[in-house]
């Protein structure tokens, strides 16, 4: 049975990267967390932008929809095809090249394909730094990266993806290129369809190359894990350190003791700090472009300041890159810590930083008040106004009969973030999974002129449809 | 005899605020430099939000296009109306309040129409840092800064305008108000809007508030120039100080030889650093969030590896404050002793950092070659890739006899920054005066996105015609 269509796309890139078995599809089907699978008509593995640019043409001629896709990691259902089958999946993961690296300029030119710890590898071997980190790092990809503007842990003092980006390469949902791969620090000739292009998760056209920024990397980096008795107390400590430290801060990530105790119960072989618990606990980091003395020397200072100022209760200051990287794991594990306790109702939420306390205060009454088996396991980029929000059931609660509330607890945690001018998509983007709530939070004056440039750049409307908007 | 927009337009704002007698319109009409006087219908002067965006709709309603005005500072006659009389200036110069600041959020909620140095002061006032700064921060606007994208002394450090906004509030072509006052690091919720509306130079609605960025204010500057023989050292010098100093470095200017004798001569009360001429120097500043010592320290350690790789001649560190605003006089008197000394030819590029000494060795030559009467005065933001690439009659040529060659001197200039994939327009924008250079130098692809946003958003026009587009 011949199809005009993919036989088009199999003339572009070669029959043996369009896929249209089912078994070959599969892994480009299912969303990272495994929550949904969708079906298509053949997934797309163009090598090169020239081959992007083809096969857009060709789906604008057959009206065929278009799933971009880079390393499928993304947690809002983006990068995945819907169940109706009409959509082309188009791969971005063989155009993975570093295509250069500036060390004067101290830029990266990559492919939208390129790993994000490929690219962070190509800066080091530099002894340059590429700061985006996040925990998908071994597989996404800076495409997806830039498509959904991603956030790590760098942010605070390096930016979201977004302010990491110079200039970018994009195939248009007519098929055409745009070369505005520009390696400059001022350009104000015209519209910033740069940053258009970022975070619109493919709903505006390709993203098949970027020109990266690079730093110098630090000389040095310490860590501490800080116990307060509030979160109130973190958000002064913020402060303190923030004027004392400068750029030289790089992490402030808060946790709770209920995400300390679950990750303590779970993991075992990590280290625990305290022997007595806090309400609320604090991982500081520290990168001196100068030299670990200097480090010491502030943290000390400002830990110094705190305990004067009765901010905080203890403090652990990790002496060796392995005592570091042990706090970071404690970090790092509450995700899995979660997993590992059963389903749970995750938010990735924003605030400005000065409501975060009066936040935490007003949701985990609230939702304690209208579900009293419900338990919040808070924590997140303080530095940043981001928490990830998460509810569980309290121990000895039936899951089940507790995720069959979550419509009316993401209300509950949803309505607050509005009614503090916050954003109930912080880092993690819209996708399909959020879209509902897009609508139901975002004012229509601003919906109205998001679909006005959808309309304006992709007339056809098959660049990733279904998502954002 | 009645006017029935102009009547509708004093039913909104008052009589008083409706200016439609030439004397009481002039001071509107024509650009900061002097070189162009437009004519309008009127000149609205709103008070608030609310009055702005009736007048848009009663623009809209008589189609009436309209010429949004902050300071009117502005170099690319992106402010002022064209002759033909038709545009109404819509100036935001009474919505001038700091609405908020957070200290803890280190944010500031300011009206469009705020002079940028009143920000400053707002923010110092709480000893917080608003770090954007340039010579007319006096006059100017921050909406104007916005929808201009400026630049300024302190982007190597803080960023352009964009990198230091949160959230815009904005009265779109329709006249409806866009509450995007968004106080957030991070929001990944659909299209980025905020920085499609920045350096949009007004063509795509009107900024009427914004929420800004603050920064703990530094305890210690300190200021060194530092004499150099070529450019190719002030690019090797500048990496040194990159991986010495990190973040702390907030100024590294370059201004060659044939600007400090232009400045000597014109403005001889000012310091004369070195007694012998060196090609090229490099005026450099740090910040330090610790301490003076430690910014004195940072500071003799990279000038002592300067020298020990050869790459500096000479340095002078300032030693006090008196002495400090002595060099950033030097720095700041180059266009005033340009002015001085007659017309000339002014360029505001950028470039890849990497390729700006072979752009200077290139483009001295060409312009050398086909016009030898001419001198270049180069001096600019080093650290951003930005240069002042000026040209000049050489001494006892003739000005008009130069000034004729504009055309020409443009091209060579332009021309050298495309090839080496630079813009034409790192700082200033496009406004009316670069135009035609955006079609020369604009690839299509780009141009017939950016219309097509355009059309989308405004589709009567009738926002600021004439500009960018």
């Amino acid at each position: 049975m011949t199809d005009p269509f993919l036989d088009s796309c199999r003339a572009i890139v070669g029959a043996a990267f369009v896929l249209d078995q089912p078994h070959d599809m599969a892994p480009f089907l299912t969303d990272w967390r495994g929550r949904f699978t969708g079906s298509a008509r053949a997934v797309l593995r163009p090598q090169d932008t020239a081959q992007v640019a083809l096969l857009v043409q060709a789906c604008a001629a057959h009206r065929v929809p278009i799933v971009p896709q880079g390393g499928n990691t993304g947690l809002v259902l983006g990068s995945v095809p819907d169940d109706t089958g009409t959509a082309v999946v188009l791969s971005l993961a063989r155009l993975n090249q570093v295509r250069a690296i500036d060390t004067v300029n101290r830029t990266v030119t990559v492919d939208a394909g390129a790993i994000l710890h490929t690219v962070q590898q190509a800066a080091a071997a530099h002894k340059l730094l590429f700061p985006l980190s996040l925990a998908a790092e071994g597989s996404c990809t800076i495409g997806g990266n830039l498509s959904t503007n991603a956030g790590g842990t760098a942010v605070l003092r390096y930016g979201n993806t977004r302010e990491l980006c110079l200039g970018l390469e994009v195939v248009t949902p007519q098929g055409d290129v745009w070369d505005g791969l520009r390696a400059l620090r001022k350009d104000n000739t015209g519209y910033d369809l740069r940053d258009l292009m970022i975070g619109a998760e493919g709903t505006l056209g390709i993203i098949t190359g970027a020109v990266m920024k690079l730093f110098p990397a630090p000389r040095a980096t310490i860590t501490a894990l800080v116990a307060l008795d509030s979160a109130r107390n973190a958000l002064a400590l913020l402060g303190l350190v923030q004027d004392a430290c400068g750029a030289t801060l790089t992490g402030f990530e808060l946790m709770s003791s209920v995400c300390l105790e679950l990750v303590a119960t779970h993991f075992p072989q990590l280290p625990r700090p305290f022997t007595a618990p806090h309400a609320q606990y604090v991982l500081l980091e520290l990168s001196s472009s100068e030299s670990e003395e200097n480090a010491v020397r502030l943290l000390e200072s400002a830990i110094g300041s705190a305990v004067d100022q009765e901010l905080c209760d203890d403090a652990v200051v990790a002496t060796s890159l392995a005592q570091s990287r042990g706090l970071w794991n404690i970090r790092e594990h509450i995700p899995l810590a979660q997993a590992a306790a059963g389903k749970n109702i995750k938010h990735d939420v924003s605030l400005p930083i000065s409501r975060i306390a009066d936040f935490i205060d007003v949701t985990d009454a609230a939702l304690l008040a209208a579900y009293p088996d419900s338990q919040v396991i808070c924590f997140g980029h303080l530095g940043d106004g981001n928490l990830h929000y998460n509810v569980a059931p309290r121990d000895g609660a039936s899951h089940d009969a507790f995720l069959a509330n979550q419509a009316g607890i993401n209300r509950i945690v949803n309505d607050n973030v509005a009614e503090m001018h916050g954003s109930i998509s912080a880092e993690h983007g819209i996708g399909a999974l959020k879209r509902d709530d897009l609508v139901r939070y975002k004012e229509p004056v601003e919906l109205n002129m998001m679909r006005a440039i959808k309309a304006a750049l992709d007339p056809l409307g098959i660049m990733n449809p279904g998502k954002v908007l």
